[in-house]
């Protein structure tokens, strides 16, 4: 009984853009947390290390050296789980035994010659080389493929096995389960509503402001109304931009700024170095770059695993699993409670400069 | 080019039950692994500690102390994610931001009075009365909730925080994401075939044989296709049966036979306490209960997080979570290859009587 609230009263909430719901059940947070906890990230990492194949020099499991690269490097991954000339399965013989053909290329992009570094801690004309490889790889690897898509695992906590900054570019001969999802529900939308879902959903936010996290003239930083990892945000244009290479030059820059104050929030956030899986989504590529993509606005998913502090994270298994994802804080809460999070005011911790 | 070879040349697979697509590159198992090793589960686990609340006579967060119970021992969850009775959500301003309400009961179920045991190392017996208190609750809770989900969260690295054998219950007022996607694809399955899509693949399966982990007169396991997580597995009965409450008594002692086979394959596997979180699906219940449910076939998913040995998991992280699932290695591998695992042999470890 009694009124609403969301902060106080578990209920489930809609993601338009994956057509699936959420259970938001914040009374949770209060819960006594005995289980597992995560080691902190290594803090002794060193700048250079001629064993670690990610350096400039250093040599490669299938023996080619790195040139001594002075920005961003891109090599290709040397256990690739997509090559390009992979043979076709035989046809299915029943319905239920279904293979179908992948092809594809597996890039790995260093973001810096430093393995001591990560994004935030990288200068803004640094991180708009980043952006600058990434548009450029797109549109190289998108010239023929339907879909690349740029991913960073960040932390050991997510599966990465190299402190060194550094990203993957996958690009494959199909439409992955995400973009499949998100390309049919952005075009329901604008042919339901007449404008692109997440356009309007930026100016929704922009104006509610409750989930807002960073801004600028560009861009913004949201903890979406249907997030499911506790501190999960989208990055979203103002404009309307299907991929990133259609991004201006200025653009490029405001996100180079936007990204900065974002990360440099997380890291501030539990005071360690902000584990995540974030990738981008735009617009499908190859044969699809001749058709009409109205429907799609360019954004990138953060999804960092932690929920209380550096060591306790939230665990998505038996109910989320089973049956649906849940979450033991509001997206509202996250944004106002959090200290250094919500607010404007950037603190830079060590700086290597 | 050349021949196809499934466990050669990377391939997606196409998942009936989910509607989506997993990328499959066995070739990428051989990469070197440098990333987080898990710990291994603790073996010191006294058999009966009175701080742990879910010990006979212990008591619990509530205050309340647990009888001394001998066999299995079901109690609400002191930090429930549903509750029966909270408000209703405000109707929604905006498309974009729907919420709805969700009610329901969390309850917890011990297996066992003792700490040190895992369902593997139980009785059957002992099995067999867990499986009774599924059943029964099932058809209590789905007396007027549409969906109870049992599940059962095992080890550290699947956010367990507590080693004495238990799983949870969750009813709820509403279907979750899984259960309507496997309503769904079951419904239009039956619809376009004539015979419920798990019943005609069990008896593929049963067939070909090649993904079979164990089976008797009752029931099969085995890696689906379609596995996205290493050792997946699925758990199908031969005859068609909608729910737990549905199954003979004969079935329920084949059922907890199978099940013990099967931990103890998974147990063998690496040579320690296979972690995984699992769970039931079968028919939804409540004013379901009077629907035509003949599209489903009661099931239960397995997913191991373990990927190379006792400490290597698989992580589902960046691509995973922006595009596709992907797995390392063929289902067809993991039954052919792993000692003790795709064999009949069954090597009991350390039961402690
Ligand atoms: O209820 P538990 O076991 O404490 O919690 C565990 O299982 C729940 C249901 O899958 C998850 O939501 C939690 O993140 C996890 O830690
Ligand atoms: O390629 P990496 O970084 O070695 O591997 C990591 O990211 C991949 C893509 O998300 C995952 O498939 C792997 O499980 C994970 O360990």
């Amino acid at each position: 009984g009694g009124r609403f609230l969301a902060g106080e009263h578990q209920h489930v909430r809609y993601n338009p853009l994956r057509d699936d719901w959420v259970l938001v059940s914040a009374h949770r947070v209060k819960r006594p947390w005995q289980g597992q906890l995560e080691k902190p990230p290594p803090e002794d990492v060193p700048r250079w290390d001629p064993k670690n194949p990610l350096c400039p020099g250093a040599t490669r499991a299938n023996g080619e050296v790195n040139p001594k690269y002075e920005g961003t490097f891109v090599f290709p991954n040397d256990f690739p789980a997509l090559q390009p000339d992979a043979p076709e399965p035989d046809d299915s013989d029943h319905p239920l035994f279904r293979a179908a053909p992948a092809r594809g290329v597996c890039k790995v992009m260093c973001f810096h010659p430093w393995s001591d570094l990560t994004l935030p801690l990288m200068s803004l004309p640094e991180i708009r080389a980043v952006i600058d490889a990434w548009a450029e790889l797109t549109t190289e690897l998108g010239a023929s493929y339907p879909w690349v898509q740029i991913f960073e695992n960040k932390g050991a906590m997510m599966g990465c096995s190299n402190p060194h900054p550094h990203c993957q570019v996958w690009a494959s001969s199909f439409l992955p389960n995400e973009a499949h999802l998100e390309d049919r529900t952005q075009r329901q939308h604008l042919s339901q509503h007449g404008v692109p879902m997440l356009l309007e959903y930026a100016e929704q936010e922009a104006c509610r402001k409750e989930r807002l996290v960073v801004e600028n003239a560009d861009w913004l930083v949201v903890v979406p109304y249907w997030a499911t990892w506790p501190y999960q945000t989208l990055l979203l244009p103002r404009r309307h931009v299907c991929r990133l290479q259609d991004l201006s030059e200025s653009e490029k820059d405001s996100l180079a700024s936007i990204m900065q104050r974002l990360l440099i929030k997380y890291d501030n956030l539990f005071e360690v170095s902000f584990p995540y899986s974030m990738g981008w989504h735009g617009a499908p590529t190859g044969p699809y770059l001749e058709e009409d993509c109205r429907h799609w606005q360019l954004h990138a998913h953060y999804y960092p695993p932690l929920l209380r502090s550096a060591t306790i994270r939230k665990f998505m298994v038996g109910y989320e699993m089973l049956a649906q994802a849940q979450r033991d804080l509001t997206p509202e809460q996250v944004r106002a409670a959090q200290r250094g999070w919500g607010t404007q005011g950037v603190v830079c911790q060590g700086c290597p400069w």
